[in-house]
């Protein structure tokens, strides 16, 4: 028996859900979660995620598409069907601040995060020997504002990833990178965003004087720090909590945002449309 | 054109979304909003709600009704069809705290929670001038803990409610009233259970020293305070918090503990099952 | 017996709390609750918070004040006596949106917030008769974005009232009026600051796909939406949540936010720095 | 220059700050923090946490000690004096379930918690490995049930540490045990306490249909997760998470409301006081 999670959305119509679960039904699947969800439920966009089990003799992941692929053409809809229990394959870029970088391999080491790890690139050598520790191929690239070396960013990523994580990578990257790698890359910034963009943003937290404090995971785009928002964590803060406090009560903020964010997004479980994100 | 839910529950089994699926479509309706939940996907038990547009002039509601029967007939299922825009008639009662009396006949004058209210009952006077400026029937029914006067009860709210609200009763009622009246009655006990059952949990709370409190909306069941939970809402406090700000504090939890479950309730997405809800 | 509260700040510098304590035990008053905070421990500006009992007998208000006075030359500070137990006169100005007035007045008839309110002022007539039933004087100024009627407005708050509280009031007040007035004015914006500033936040926040969304009661200063913050109350949205489901859940935090700031304020834990608080 | 922490606990009476701050005053001492909190304001128990920069060359720690002392006998107080930044000896006692040893290790690695740690003990070989990786000792006592090797266990433990942490520890320490080390043991305990004592407390919320899950930090006493607490930490949960997903936030709750409570802790932030503690 294999498990399939199907993503299809197209423009609303009547009758999607019928045809859809007919043909799972047909192909001898049985849909074991179904979420749904309109934009404008007179006349918006249709998502939908279905998650069914079926015979890996009676009809292989191929034939499916293929009938999926029939339903989607009448339709005008999109959709990506996967193996549930195949892992992605997560790239992790990071510079100096290590501690989403920890998360994600303790989590990844004790199955929470069902993904591959090919690598971990860092511009910060530093990370070397802990990243070790997991067997996971280290690569140094010394990149900096000056010059990000995407080139070689970009040919250790683009073949061996399914998408990429900056787990806190302080480096922007470029609309060239992004056109030449095509596939999500997911960003943890620290702060809560649209506030506190940029650079230092608990800098700018503790000035403004906020009384929470707030991470947020999003997919990156050409506009910094402004991508489709996946999850945000926040945190109430006080007077007596000095800028050593908000980072420290960030880092943790960070952590549970981006693991939050990536155990929903390798879960199919995440959709981008325009510049948000559906999150079943 | 009308809006109808249906709630569908039955023993998992192949087949069932694409058979409602296909019904829907038949009968010319356009499901807006699917919400999906099986106990356990290899053979629990299956509930699904759909809300869907359907043109009143090509198929009327008990036209629906008879297919849906027969569907449900064969997969062995239970279910119901209800009118999203029709309000359910929600009897409150009442003792002295009038905290949640006052957020509910709010939201209700601000068309927040869709619901007709047909009366306040309670065994305190002192509601009644608060009641009649919301131009709602108030009855006086002086229960005591040693003469519930559960038949005059009975007597109001037998026929002229779908469901009943006890906005902080401080009586329990009887098995026997609880089998007479046979619909749902949802209660908001202020405290976070299954701690602190039965009277002064803010007290029982203060003493054990906890740094979160909470409140508890559930459904009413024989035994006290232990039906199946519809939301809860929590809040942190601390070594300063006497018990004076516990009450206090613990009033907005109620409030939006309750809130919460009834605006779920009433747009039918909370399902009791066994000792739990779904709250889709 | 009496109880009160001494609010006392000046630059760091040694000694500050064994003056003012031996002061207090020379007056016979008997330390109950102290508060402190220092910006900087090595050299920043210092706050204290002290609730103190007195035998009414032994020591009057002004005895105490002008010890006080004499302390606080030596160390160039300011301070504030209150007596606990006075309540403070707080004005209300509403525009339509009625939800946290109903808040406010609710929790005043409970005692849960210890004022006293003169009057409610409101550009919407429709307030009146809500306000009449809890016999609270109601003023209907029908200021509007051309004609602020400014004047009207003063002439009725500046000598009834010790603050002012904007519960959803919709006109800015202008500098000058913030000049005649002098006294401390309390806002509550639907929006997370320093995001969403201006009007329609929630609008703002719908449109840029917030996992989170928050409401903020802050001091008003000259600059729109920007004045030192007291409380935020945050919440969890998904994208199942429209428009409308924000406005309402955004309510909740208004309400939550507005009365927590209130509480701390009239107990004098308010303490406004530079373009923070500190909130004791 | 040092800063010092000052505990002082005592029944309430007039003149307690302004003794110990003229006492700290002709020190030479500069008061940078002050906490405090009674009971109850009119005769119950008072707590000071003092914090203060002194010049070691002017007063030394004995020195100070023996000065406070004198007003602490006729108080009939009790106080600890303590070098902020000497970290206090933390000893790690842990079973098979890792995630809260790598949380703590990590923090501590980062100099984000302030102790030495000694050893790491456990029943569990496997974690042999990772500690060592910290450059940790690391010592197996193959502890069980039946055979709990108290003995072995305190010979470790009882002269080179401060306190001890059961992180995930899932033996129970005797009375006998805790009488022979006598210092303070804090353990994390894996539900909200008081709901779901003892064992499987994920379980038991998960049969109970809870919407809200915690875990709960606090001091081991004689009787099984039941003494003070000193943080929780809660998140909401739905119908939708299953069994593993309770253990998997869990988790995070766990390491949340561990290093909540540790970072509080090492810095004399946290008093018991009969079954509850004071957190400031």
């Amino acid at each position: 028996m294999n498990i399939y999670i199907l993503l299809f959305q197209c423009r609303d119509q009547r009758g999607i859900v019928a045809k859809l679960a007919d043909f799972l039904f047909k192909s001898g699947a049985n849909i074991i979660t179904a979420d749904q969800y309109s934009t404008d439920p007179r006349g918006g966009y249709f998502f939908i995620r279905l998650e069914f089990i079926v015979d890996a003799a009676s009809r292989s992941k191929s034939a499916l598409e293929k009938g999926l692929g029939i339903i989607a053409d009448k339709l005008g809809a999109r959709f990506s069907l996967s193996d549930k229990h195949k892992p992605l394959r997560m790239g992790i870029c990071v510079s100096k601040p290590g501690h989403c970088l920890a998360e994600i391999l303790y989590l990844w080491r004790e199955r929470e995060l069902n993904v591959d790890i090919p690598f971990v690139i860092s511009n910060f050598k530093g990370h070397r020997k802990f990243v070790g520790q997991y067997r996971i191929p280290f690569y140094f690239i010394p990149a900096t504002k000056s010059n990000r070396r995407e080139n070689a960013l970009l040919k250790v990523v683009a073949k061996s990833t399914d998408f990429l994580v900056l787990s806190r990578y302080m480096l922007v990257l470029s609309k060239k990178f992004l056109s030449a790698y095509r596939k999500d890359i997911i960003n943890i910034h620290h702060g809560f965003l649209p506030s506190f963009k940029g650079s230092s943003p608990y800098k700018q937290a503790f000035s403004s004087g906020v009384k929470v404090i707030g991470a947020t995971c999003h997919f990156v785009t050409e506009k910094l720090d402004d991508g489709p928002i996946i999850t945000q964590a926040v945190e109430h803060i006080s007077h007596k909590d000095g800028l050593g406090d908000l980072v420290c009560k960030g880092r943790n903020l960070e952590k549970r945002a981006l693991s939050d964010a990536l155990r929903a997004y390798v879960d199919y479980r995440v959709i981008r449309h325009d510049n948000k994100t559906i999150v079943f």
